[in-house]
């Protein structure tokens, strides 16, 4: 049970931004430009990241929902996401993703322990600038995500088949505001 | 140092909206409408909750910052800032105050923590669904901005009168974007 009055059947973030649209709105935005506008990281690799990062916080729906936008992206290559939540070390990516997603995961657990060295690694596995913030920007995000919809105990479905139409639509709609957004 | 090239002399969040202005404009968008749109908390209140999660993620920045803002807004009273960064259960705040404090540290901590009973004794003392909403939205929101401003090393400096002047334009003028906003 959500611990305020959100609208039934709706799960997750999108029974919050249906609550209270005002802040549902510069939040969708965020999403949008950051996991889909301009980037050298494709929306794949962006969605891994936020993937990555939910399952480190426990978010079962932000990982479930993000696990299947990054499987429907990733395509032919979506056996990444099962590698990546496992042991992203020995996963079928890039040095550079490697070295980015250990910047991801200190941001999740302790943002003060990205270190020189950290960031020396990704850079010299071709990280520029603009790839190191938004995975900083990513991580830090989905720390604010998660949090919410766990911390109000929204609607968190379990069975995995009923993210999968939710993954398609975040990979070739991206985050549009659920619409109408009623007033409750 | 931070570990992208930012511009200038300039600290912290606002140096990250100036290097990539697209999304800082929702992020800015969101603590407007969230710590100075309509809610039941007050302005200082609010700015005391984003205090207290900067305090607990130890992010000096956000922490001095919204100190100061919450100072600046409680004018007379400023002296509970003190109290709620120092042990808040024993200060001249409300019992509501109180329990909703108690909930923005479960959300700091880990938000799956929240339980029926953080939120009943909310209630109790007369929180609102808003009330306990905006509480927790505000400390997600908290944690994905200490962790920007951290996971990048952005400038933060430590002497707190660097901040009185921010305090008082934050209280004042609320968020409005650095302006103008350079492309680096």
């Amino acid at each position: 049970m959500p611990h305020i009055q959100l609208p039934d059947d709706v799960p997750g973030i999108r029974s919050l931004v249906m609550y209270r649209p005002d802040t549902g709105k510069p939040l969708y935005d965020l999403a949008q430009v950051l996991l889909r506008g301009d980037s050298p990281l494709s929306t794949a690799e962006r969605e891994l990241i936020a993937t990555y990062v939910s399952a480190r916080n426990h978010c079962n729906f932000c990982t479930q929902s993000h696990e299947a936008a990054a499987r429907a992206l990733f395509g032919d290559e979506r056996e990444v996401v099962d590698f990546v939540l496992n042991e992203y070390e020995t996963a079928p990516v890039s040095d550079k993703m490697k070295a980015l997603l250990t910047i991801a995961g200190r941001v999740q657990t302790d943002a003060r322990t990205v270190s020189d060295a950290d960031v020396t690694r990704a850079r010299e596995h071709g990280a520029t600038d603009r790839d190191i913030h938004d995975t900083v920007l990513i991580a830090a995000t989905f720390c604010m995500f998660n949090r919410y919809v766990d911390g109000l105990a929204t609607l968190s479905p379990t069975d995995s088949a009923v993210y999968e139409p939710m993954g398609e639509r975040l990979a070739q709609q991206g985050y549009a505001l659920p619409n109408p957004a009623p007033q409750l």
